[in-house]
């Protein structure tokens, strides 16, 4: 897990040097929406694609509901639309059925996937493949920030991203993969956490979702993640005093509704903690080092519990959901 | 909380009733396309609207992503779009003004709520009014189902239901609230839980989901509500043996699903329960007794952990997220 995070910069170097190619590969008509289909980790690197996708492109992005199309046989129209299916290893059975049904309904499918000539690249009009290389660890980590850059790139060939250009995100990630310090002090301080809270707003929410996700499936600490907005909305009721808390805060207009959830858990007694993310990054490409973050932490918190990071108990790489 | 929960099959009975109105008020050509905006436990029903209503349309569904309009400003072309906008109170400031810039953008925005003058009302084309009467405990129950049934009146009027008809919801819903037996002996045998994990899939989905919510809110015990797909793609490494699991099961095309994971939960250790959803009800209605279900595990917990049901700590009945 630790060698495949710290090829991190050099996979988004070589991927995010592509945008060209990606615009030439999506060239036509404004699409009437998007849709997005995905599982698991990939599932947070969509909903980090849904806003990026409905903010350039002005139109509804949906994430797709898999089993209403493979248990209930739902026939959507898809006329118009773009759909992007996306799966590290582009076999997870689901996700190449439900994009085909897409694909059938008339949409135009987009594959973004490490698995080049995996069924779902077989699947779709067009490939973005990941070219990661291989990834042995269960926790996805270059992966999973190569499927934000993919997200990224699409934004960049679909309209006007919220950034001037992506030419900084490697550096970004590799200042944050050289600092683990922060990170590995949260993880000496929760070794013993019983569970993990991570919330934050915006573009930042897909990471905390994902920051939960990696925590629970490497260092079997169940954690989930909330939207702040979410979380004041019930959830936080049940936050007892001592509990770990970890917010992701962008400078922006979404810092007022983390500081807002802190005072909240705070005033509840929970040891809020956050972790630093980079100054100068626009807010829309922090789910970046954030992602670097929650595999430091999640990495951590595996070790200093003895556990094998690589290969958490009971979990196969490819999960064979249909 | 238990005098709103009896008075559910009351205010579905009347509710029900008022398929021909709906149909009549959202008369008009096939929409392109559904938007779907909520928070908190009205986000769950949300879900089982999403469901419902792309199965019936033939048209995707997207369930809005509130920051993106109201901290991004995005603008969302929603041309022949029918945005669904939910808030118990119709006051959530932020459900009304992603409503209104919706709307701007082009939707036809029906309100469902209970606050029939409420803000969110005032800003809709359409109001479908929950007539539910006041709800005071903290725990959404009445106008939660309500809000179901909201849904599923959406369903019969924009096109043909999984169902034959509504008229045997009520009567499943007292019969539920009649049998409290079942979810009471599960809250004997988990009164002392420290987390609770409960699963389901396709339209059961939004019932896990708020059978989750309504625990953590009302019993403060940590609990989180999975698709059993997801649960299989990391979440389930976490689970310990002896760990509490609540699935629902529907018979039909889910059931081997949610089977697969009992089957998985068990190799586990996990102390995997379900709780008895009537026989000949619809798939597609089986959210209405579950949630009764919910209410039932949720409120059984919470008296035996020696809390105030109605007001959980630190919870107001209208979240002023912004």
């Amino acid at each position: 897990m630790r060698a495949e995070m710290a090829e991190q910069p050099a996979v988004l170097e070589r991927l995010l040097a592509r945008a060209d190619d990606v615009r030439v590969a999506l060239d036509g008509p404004r699409p009437a929406g998007v849709a997005i289909v995905a599982r698991g980790s990939s599932d947070h690197a969509a909903i980090y694609g849904r806003y990026l996708l409905e903010l350039v492109t002005g139109r509804p992005v949906a994430l797709a509901a898999p089993s209403l199309h493979t248990r209930y046989g739902a026939r959507t129209d898809m006329t118009g639309w773009l759909v992007i299916a996306v799966s590290q290893s582009g076999e997870t059975p689901e996700v190449v059925d439900v994009a085909g049904r897409l694909r059938a309904g008339g949409g135009r499918v987009v594959a973004v996937t490490n698995g080049a000539g995996s069924p779902l690249a077989e699947a779709a009009d067009v490939v973005l493949a990941l070219e990661a290389g291989e990834e042995r660890a269960v926790p996805a980590t270059k992966t999973y920030t190569a499927q934000l850059g993919a997200f990224a790139l699409l934004a960049t060939a679909l309209g006007s991203p919220p950034w001037p250009d992506l030419g900084g995100v490697p550096a970004a990630v590799a200042a944050a993969l050289e600092d683990p310090a922060p990170a590995d002090a949260l993880a000496e301080r929760w070794t013993g956490a019983d569970g993990l809270l991570v919330a934050a707003r915006g573009f930042l929410y897909a990471a905390a979702l994902e920051a939960a996700l990696k925590v629970r499936e490497t260092a079997l600490v169940p954690a989930q993640g909330f939207s702040t907005a979410d979380l004041l909305h019930g959830p936080i009721a049940a936050v007892e005093p001592g509990a770990p808390a970890l917010l992701l805060r962008a400078d922006g207009p979404t810092a007022r509704d983390v500081d807002e959830a802190a005072g909240a858990l705070r005033d509840r007694g929970a040891d809020v903690r956050s972790l630093p993310l980079p100054d100068g990054v626009p807010e829309a490409l922090l789910p970046f080092p954030a992602a670097i973050r929650a595999q430091q932490l999640a990495l951590g918190l595996a070790l200093r519990r003895g556990l094998d990071p690589d290969a958490p108990a009971g979990l196969q790489k490819v999960t064979p959901t249909r």
